[in-house]
């Protein structure tokens, strides 16, 4: 059984009441309540020692889900490297909505990923599939209607995505590419832009789907090859 | 200096009132006005012998521009194929709006790119930027607003493209691919949306940019590498 | 479980006794062996009313894997272009060796496929992993060697892989990209370099593993979404 | 004219009399020595002040060229964050050889780049095009010889390539992926394989040839749109 580790910033809820009201038990708890239905499912939070983000608990996580916004910057740069160096090593990941500022999406994309367009102002946004035959969107409909969600629009300092899956629309005029896949190191990386703090938008049947099929398709191989690295005798006798 | 030839279908300004206003001297005399200011440029159109595509030309042709709609089903097989063989050897292709359900452009993309969403109703439609590094983006503002277009949607059956330059974004809730690079053989291939004709879109500064960007960036090699293709020998000798 | 039906032109075993002896039952019986391990196998060969591809046999296929090399241009218009169209509906496609110059796989890829260099002379291969992440990469060593091969070499007229997961080494001085996926429409398309019928490729365990991690990669989707194709209402007013 | 600022560790041209025979006044000098033909070029080393790549020389360079290898990790961390974001800003940016360990190549890639085999051992290298339509690739013969070079093999520990132009073949049994193209931010980037210190690559025409023809590649673009980030009204009335 695959095992997740939904990591959580965890602060919104602590201060804002109306988020509290959405996510009374915090944001990871509302994912856990769905992937725990198909996966192993544990918990961490920013305030945990180490973030909860143990050189053990890491060990134990086939893939990732983050979810930050507030306090990026309060995120160590050592659990930065360890988490980046276990994606690397094949711990699937999953940086929801905000995380796109994060220090480690920053770090596996080498690029300003916090650069986008934004605006609170309860846009309603279209995800529209462009890509049917990614595992991502296995029994999704074609469109995934958010009555009401922060809006991001691009441009969007990422790399060119290995694979776009959705592209949003938002009711005032913008567009963004909203399910991005990276392969990095042995790990893989997917990147699902929907799920502000002020809106129930974890609790839509469809964004759990998408999220649900991310783990799965995120999960590291069984047994990657043993790869001989740094200085290595010839195969061929060299004439 | 790069040679262009712009085919058009050249029926609807034949039929419609309404598309002679706009293009009185059809769209490919729309199209050949602002890029022979940088380029050689011929003409080409379905009615004439052999499509205007004879071998001759198309022997002179760096970058090929096309516009079809009403009449796909009359290019002959012989001419799709000879433009196919010219764009595998390097010849430039730049399909420009309804292009994409032509006949060569189907046979080059191995999908149904005649697959969207579709409607006439005056939708706006915003075309973003989503990457600034390509040459085909140089110079223009970071979004394209046209005021009234036919709207194309998601999910278009192209395959992924090489490079997604352009999103477009409609009031009336859809987005679209709206900039696409591909590569075939030698010959590079940039689809571009815009362009019913019922509308002066290509009157407009950014579109008519965006074109002539798009024949520079398709433009062949000077010099491609001769390449011994079937049976070879050796380059070492077998132990 | 996935269903999977192993085509090949079954020409050579007909007419050569070193390929009789090496694939007795032909080479479709070799894959079959070890693919019915995991998976619910058929065959089909050329000379079977419809080369064996009904509708209804195609209907009730997953994954089609495909050997061919003599006997290409036998392969009826037709058929090829219902294995097209159910590969664009979601069926899985992995055409094998010198299926690289099949009907199917240059209408489905749009260029010159057949192109390449080759060489019958015991060659030796080693199939290097160049993406550890991928599922079809899953549980192999990091290089298989493959003692005698025909040798393919660039530049092999493939359109730029989605995703290149193998490359080739040959003794006598050539690479090759050996292992490329595609999608197009729903389908996936895994192309996979060798088996030539006069060496007992198909029964090295490294490479039986890749076609069985292949037809699992490229099974589709269980439900896609229904996309409601032409013309359409807005979703929102239009003002 | 485009404005190429080549950077060189310069140290084993201080400590080795091999490579002082070779590249007496250092491999940047011998990179010059051509690119000057058809660029304006400076040059900058590893120990002049700030490794000579001020803020003021950076933002006069439109490519930067990069060569270094026993003192990746001498290089500031400062200097490393003004190259990415002048990078990122739009200059192109050339690593060669060694230079895939290199701390900037590192942050921009996000993976562990430095990881690849190696052997000194005066291996054949053979550098097959597979991208016969790149610019990059113009003018080239379809393999480039190398008598002998530093052995690099694969699994390099690069994302997959936007673009792979080149793999090279290497006499001792190993494949590279050796032309390899990104794009980060408005920045473009190449990564060009061969150049072993103790070797005369640089002194070899089709060598010349591609680091010239990526240098006009990786040139940024005239004009970038303005875009803005951050907060931003809406483009429509939200009902």
């Amino acid at each position: 059984m695959i095992k997740v580790t939904i990591w959580n910033e965890n602060r919104h809820e602590q201060k804002n009441p109306d988020v509290q009201e959405i996510y009374p038990d915090g944001i990871h708890q509302a994912l856990a309540s769905f992937l725990k239905e198909d996966f192993e499912v544990k918990t961490a939070t920013l305030d945990e020692p180490e973030h909860g983000l143990t050189e053990e608990v890491l060990s134990e996580t086939d893939v990732l889900v983050w979810w930050g916004h507030l306090a990026h910057d309060e995120v160590s740069d050592e659990i930065v490297e360890r988490v980046k160096n276990r994606v690397l090593d094949g711990m699937g990941f999953i940086p929801l909505h905000s995380a796109h500022g994060s220090k480690i999406f920053h770090v596996l994309m080498g690029t300003r990923t916090g650069e986008l367009k934004w605006r609170e102002a309860d846009d309603k946004e279209r995800i529209w599939i462009v890509d049917e035959s990614h595992p991502i969107a296995d029994g999704l409909p074609e469109m995934i209607e958010i009555e009401k969600e922060e809006m991001y629009g691009e441009r969007f300092g990422i790399p060119q995505p290995e694979e776009l899956i959705f592209i949003s629309w938002f009711s005032g005029g913008e567009v963004f590419r909203s399910g991005c896949t990276y392969k990095r190191g042995k790990g893989k990386i997917f990147y699902f832009r929907p799920g502000h703090e002020t809106y129930p938008t974890y609790y839509q049947k469809e964004i759990q789907k998408v999220i649900s099929n991310a783990v799965k398709w995120a999960a590291p191989n069984k047994k990657s090859p043993e790869i001989k690295l740094g200085n290595v005798e010839p195969l061929e006798v060299i004439k």
